[in-house]
């Protein structure tokens, strides 16, 4: 794909990857209606394969690899869900795998990883030396490199998300809101709303400690993150130059938010909702909850990104 | 109902209380699956109203009362999630609810009762000033006490989540299994599988710090439990008469698993599902792992009983 996703490669992408993942539920909570005076409709990721959204980019961007790249598998560098993600989707094709991890990784998806089958190489945690690292395991092995947010089958796989949103939902939905980390993820949703819901505003959201989103979005130019600070794990890379363009063509604005409010979100869901999201899935709903007045009596969708945390480690 | 529920009192039970609860889904987990060895299903009352499939009996007992017996209202004593259920189903009903808790209940459930608009009485925590307490309210305003399991009302009412459950899976289930408190869940399961799923065994899981379930089941007699100990605090109860009989009757066994296997069930499903479950309702997986063998390639029941925990003071 050289170009950005159309309706049909989302649709496509669909196809390729429904049977290997969650078509996962959309939740409502009464109670957090009534605080932030709005309709919000979750998406719930954290049922996803692999526990986060990143099992839908993955898996399709192995899928549509053609037999000979299959042949020779597939290598990404990630300390988090988008190594699992690479690492179920290779073992779902009976293909190999390297994924290199920083040596501070949580063991527990270190483990997982190693769980799909997959060959794990452990690094210095530098940027330079993931990097390093993979391009020798590239250059030795032919793998196919998966990046995990600037690629068009990866943003089409995310795009199924919001897709199956929309779908579910009864009358069109007034926003979307997702977490910005790379882009993968708002981009494509920004794609599907287009395509399917085109009357639906899709907003970034994004923590105060890592807003380069917000930056480039208003300057209308890639600004790299340079020491993010946020408890939200998952949003402290930057974004990604095909996301950036798809989100600068069909995202409607970037929010900001802080680490406390993302922090009482997050409680705010665990406890009146039961279920659990990571800290950056809570980041739309502290998005919502700052802005009430926006986003009174409106239907607002969210795509909770992932349930992946460290019980031994929670802001609470 | 002056004795055991039939099947029509469980089906009225279930017509009169579905327009105000969840009809709660069934969870499965590939991966506890795999670790268990058993092909479990998950019948997720920490999804329910309040919290708990406490919300089922209460809204039972209350929508059952005659039209004199409603104007004068309902009384209770309860420091948990009976508490909160009958302050639901009396705001529902639009009738005064009179909650004795004691004093040392936590404040967000003391803050849920409220909410509710029921009349909070505090007393001293003991059972004693809670009985007496209650005995005061029901003497100055004639309203129902409403036991929260030595009740056939409340009985049916529980029944309902295991006539779900059964409804909900495909083949009949080998096993169902329900933590025990007061037996109000275990009782009712026992007759849903007895009326609608007569092959399925049902057995009651309990914590050792509080057998008094499964001491009493052994020796066919009541022998109310002293000085419980155990994290499941939902559990700590005695057995009370009616769903004792029922449980003679119709329950096949009862299995003790303790804090430790608990606490680690407790976190496996935190982690693997990424849904928050309280100690109480990971009493039937722990159990489960204790005695693999037992229940090896079996389709196993379980009804998690609820997801109310106190954030700010996990065993993990």
């Amino acid at each position: 794909m050289n170009s950005k996703p159309t309706a049909q490669d989302i649709e496509k992408a669909h196809d390729l990857v429904s049977a290997y993942i969650n078509y996962t539920p959309v939740y409502t909570s009464e109670s957090i209606n009534k605080i932030a005076g709005a309709e919000i409709y979750f998406k719930c990721e954290n049922f996803q394969k692999v526990g986060a959204f990143k099992a839908r980019g993955g898996m399709n961007a192995i899928l549509s690899l053609s037999d000979e790249d299959r042949q020779k598998g597939v290598a990404t560098h990630s300390s988090g869900n988008h190594a699992q993600a690479v690492a179920l989707a290779a073992k779902v094709e009976g293909i190999p795998a390297h994924i290199v991890m920083p040596s501070n990784s949580a063991k527990v998806k270190m483990d997982a990883v190693r769980g799909y089958g997959a060959n794990l190489i452990e690094c210095e945690p530098t940027l330079q030396a993931r990097e390093d690292t993979l391009q020798e395991v590239v250059e030795k092995t032919g793998a196919t490199m998966i990046h995990p947010y600037n690629d068009y089958y990866i943003i089409a796989g995310q795009a199924t998300a919001a897709k199956e949103l929309i779908e579910g939902v009864n009358d069109p939905l007034d926003y979307i809101l997702t977490p910005v980390g790379g882009g993968g993820l708002l981009s494509g949703t920004s794609l599907s709303a287009h395509y399917w819901s085109p009357e639906t505003k899709v907003i970034g959201c994004e923590p105060e400690g890592a807003d380069d989103a917000y930056r480039s979005f208003n300057a209308k130019t890639l600004i790299p993150m340079v020491n993010p600070n946020t408890i939200a794990d998952g949003l402290r890379t930057s974004v990604g130059e095909k996301p950036f363009q798809i989100i600068l063509e069909h995202v409607s604005d970037i929010l900001l938010t802080n680490d406390e409010e993302i922090t009482a979100a997050m409680k705010m869901v665990w406890e009146r909702m039961k279920i659990i999201i990571e800290p950056s899935a809570a980041v739309p709903l502290a998005v919502v909850l700052r802005n009430k007045e926006k986003f009174e009596g409106k239907k607002v969708g969210i795509i909770i990104s992932g349930g992946n945390v460290d019980l031994g480690a929670l802001p609470f």
